[in-house]
């Protein structure tokens, strides 16, 4: 009996990345490859489009020109626009069934992080509890990003290996751009990462290549402590090399919990008398002013590390896409409430995965810190364990399309 | 009668750029060509290491391998390092002619900003003073870069393109991580550029090409008013988009000449209660908040933006190795106390330009900035004039090699 022809729905949910576009790419491949899918569908703004009815048919701009997928495989951001929002109750997700029906919806892609992998899980544990009331058979696949890589059970996340080739990158150029004066200066590098210091890991990659990368790196992984840091920042000063260039993660926490940075600022001499939020590299920099008083600066690399695509991971972003159409498979072999994870192949001389899924219960909502064993013992951060973990995915370059000297994106 | 061989000394000053070694490049290159220059010494840091007799042989390490040229060009920075110092008066001039003696010095190159301009001026009004004196014949050559844009006479500055490319190339991206949620949000960018705003017009390019842009610029060039700010703001926000960015230089001023950022913080709530300084970007962010109360958030270009190797602009690295060499064969042929020039070409229908020499008096210590017919009336910065004029200096990709996942650069 051939298989009914269905439609297929995807969203993306959560913070952007220079790879989650690689994964729709992905997706839609999946989708234009099977016979047994008909329209793809995107909603707008993640779950939150989708109950709004907000849509969009994709087909219609690869169909003619499949070479537009190279193109949105690398344009930053999410095309289909992003949402904050948790799916809620059995209310709520009724009503999702309801135009899954009219839309005729058997294939349901989501990619994100955490809370979106949640929204796969809620769908998908409701069909389970509800197998008897003849509910219409939707395959819901969840596809990882995260530039924070703090997703459980996958080796690492799509997104990752990008934002950790643009931080490994810029700390180069950073710590040249340091090199060129002999007075004593203190450069402190803030980089994203609320509970895990993955990114911030990517700035001992430089180090470790070329010799210009961080000479300090401070993770939420290890409680911060104000004397040692001082410490260490004497004593690399006292070295050889007139400048210092430390990272930090955004999410660094005294020993109580604390955040060390994003502390609110009251009663300042601004011109408007306002009130602000100040991040970690601002907090240190002042410390190292007061307490050691030589020059320092500190730089935010803000959103530039997650949407840097003009600088993406060749790796990074072919297994965005290779992850996303592995996502169509295995809806199409019949998989739901999965999440769809990269394996690396041990006893292989060269970097290899291999993708397979995983319940997607087993991995929501939980934080993948960096594990104790590649932690360094010293102020450095991390190890060589960590550094051959990241290596592999910040290599290659992808061929960016330049149009009057800027990266031509695609555009929805 | 053939010439006398004598040497070379270059030296490098000021703020780094991503082409300031693209220009060394040209002068080594222009002087391994010349069979009247033997030995091309390096000044480490500037004129201040020269006085330390602080050199460098040049030669030896792209003689054998000339490729090692283009990967000096393409290394952001100061491969030679740099310093903030000015010449002073006569007595420290004549120390540096002894040691011009002393090495043999015919050919002087020096590459900076204004003050090394100003440093090239003074040395070879000296020779003009003490003619008489029997001094030896010493060609001084001012090469310019700054990411700036703001010196006298050149139609453009070495440097300029390549930062202007950063900043287009980011801004898009900005833009598209921007785009992606629904709820109303100001993005503000701060861009440098003390006394001119040419960097921060380069945000207006992408906006320009692809509509993801900078939708309000603020530049140093019209003074800054708090009322006007808010009601561009409140109007752009009440567009169809949700997401307004907003470009803004750091130098940026009242009415009264006072800069609206760097500010001094005292007495906010900070874990340390130190003091802090904080830009113009910050302090928008705040006025916005509270003034119109909807999520904001301000990203500060900050180093990066002039260190990009990684995204600079062919046009600018070419031309940058092309004003170098330039400048050797303008000594050569005998001129001094000049400073190299790019003079654009009317009555052709694509972008070229010519290399010329002024004398560096008539350009030392002169701050251009943006020309009032390059600004547009309302708040979107400059108009379509200004956005021919700075188009053809970003466009062109180079020939970046990476090993590893980042850039190769030239180590000294």
């Amino acid at each position: 009996m051939p298989f009914e022809k269905m439609n297929a729905v995807v969203g993306q949910s959560g913070g952007p990345t220079a790879a989650i576009n690689a994964t729709l790419a992905g997706v839609i491949k999946g989708c234009l490859e099977s016979d047994r899918i008909d329209e793809i569908y995107g909603m707008k703004n993640g779950i939150e489009g989708f109950e709004k009815e907000d849509l969009v048919s994709l087909g219609k701009y690869f169909e003619k020109d499949i070479r537009q997928l190279d193109l949105l495989a690398l344009t930053p951001a999410a095309a289909l626009g992003s949402c904050r929002k948790k799916v809620g109750g059995d209310e709520e997700i009724e009503k999702i069934y309801e135009l899954l029906d009219k839309y005729n919806i058997g294939y349901f892609f989501y990619i994100g992080g955490n809370d979106s992998m949640d929204t796969i899980a809620k769908l998908s544990d409701y069909a389970e509890r509800n197998a008897d009331k003849g509910l219409r058979d939707v395959k819901f696949i969840g596809i990882p990003k995260t530039i924070d890589n703090d997703l459980g059970v996958t080796d690492h996340t799509p997104g990752y290996g990008s934002a950790a080739k643009f931080v490994a990158t810029t700390m180069q150029e950073i710590c040249r751009d340091c090199a060129v004066y002999t007075k004593k200066a203190v450069t402190i590098v803030e980089i994203m990462g609320r509970d895990a210091g993955w990114l911030t890991a990517a700035a001992a990659l430089s180090k470790y290549l070329t010799g210009m990368g961080a000479d300090l790196i401070y993770l939420p992984e290890k409680p911060f402590d104000e004397e040692c840091f001082i410490k260490d920042v004497e004593k690399k000063l006292s070295g050889t090399k007139p400048y210092v260039v430390i990272a930090v993660s955004e999410g660094i926490k005294f020993a109580d919990g604390s955040y060390v940075g994003a502390k609110k600022l009251t009663n300042y001499d601004d011109p408007f008398g306002h009130t602000m939020l100040t991040g970690v590299g601002k907090v240190l920099e002042s410390l190292v002013s007061e307490k050691i008083g030589c020059k320092c600066r500190s730089v935010e690399l803000n959103v530039l590390q997650r949407c840097a695509s003009h600088v993406a991971s060749k790796c990074d972003i072919d297994e965005s896409r290779k992850i996303g159409e592995a996502g169509v498979k295995y809806a199409l072999k019949g998989e739901t409430g999965k999440m769809m994870c990269f394996r690396r192949l041990k006893n292989s001389d060269v970097y290899r995965v291999e993708i397979f899924s995983e319940s997607v219960k087993s991995v929501a909502n939980i934080v993948r810190a960096i594990p104790a064993n590649f932690l360094s013992s010293d102020s450095s951060g991390v190890n060589d364990k960590c550094i051959d973990y990241m290596l592999p995915l910040i290599k290659g370059e992808n061929a960016v399309i330049y149009e009057d000297g800027i990266p031509v994106h695609f555009e929805l």
